[in-house]
């Protein structure tokens, strides 16, 4: 088995409190990302990484995401020329979730439907089960 | 089998440019939502949703989660006051992340550690794996 790219989390006092990188990857091996822009702070998309991408996310500065659907290390813009370089990142209380301010480069976009963010539809909170019809990309 | 509270996922193009709500839930029926402050565009939490919480957060504009260390549901606030109401929510384009925008009554926070936000520590981007040490709640 190869050695763990992370310390096991520890204690919940270490772990919310303390000062070393200890993440807590789900059964599936990833934790949820969620990459803002670091100057307007528009959310911009949520992915996940497992133990590598967020290895080579910190070795690179730029993002790297565990894409579920092709089963494999994502390098976000590889070639869309969308890459997003790491501004700061943050980890949460129970070191389960990580929040990536981000500047994205080429035409700035996120979303594979062309789009910024992928947030690009409103949820209508009247009960309807209606999603706001989207702006064209 | 209980009806279902949402319609099943349809074909790409209807997930991602349609306007029903058809989200979807993982393997473990739950979906990752990311609560915001709908004035600062802060990012406060991130947790998880059931089909019940996502409806019941629809019909009472107040935010329920599942809480998935305690295996219930969780209308976030009912003992901290830390309400959080409703402003806006989206959905992303594969329609497997909530985004909420929303605004927090009693001492405005969220998380149990007494911050704010839950993403309190920064993860040093030299790689040696370390937080920077968190200001106290």
């Amino acid at each position: 088995m190869p050695a763990p790219l992370f310390p096991a989390p520890g204690p919940k006092r270490e772990l919310e409190e303390g000062t070393v990188l200890t993440p807590r990857f789900g059964p599936d091996g990833l934790i949820t990302a969620v990459a803002i822009d670091a100057d307007t702070s528009e959310v911009l998309m949520v992915a996940h990484m497992n133990d590598a991408a967020l290895k080579k996310t910190l070795e690179t500065n730029e993002v790297w995401y565990w894409s579920r659907s092709r089963g494999e290390l994502w390098h976000k813009g590889d070639t869309s020329g969308q890459i997003q370089t790491l501004v700061e990142m943050r980890i949460d209380c129970d070191q389960d979730a990580l929040l990536l301010k981000v500047r994205v480069a080429g035409d700035g976009g996120c979303c594979h439907t062309g789009r910024r963010s992928c947030f690009y539809r409103v949820v209508e909170i009247d009960g309807s089960g209606r999603l706001r019809p989207p702006q064209s990309p």
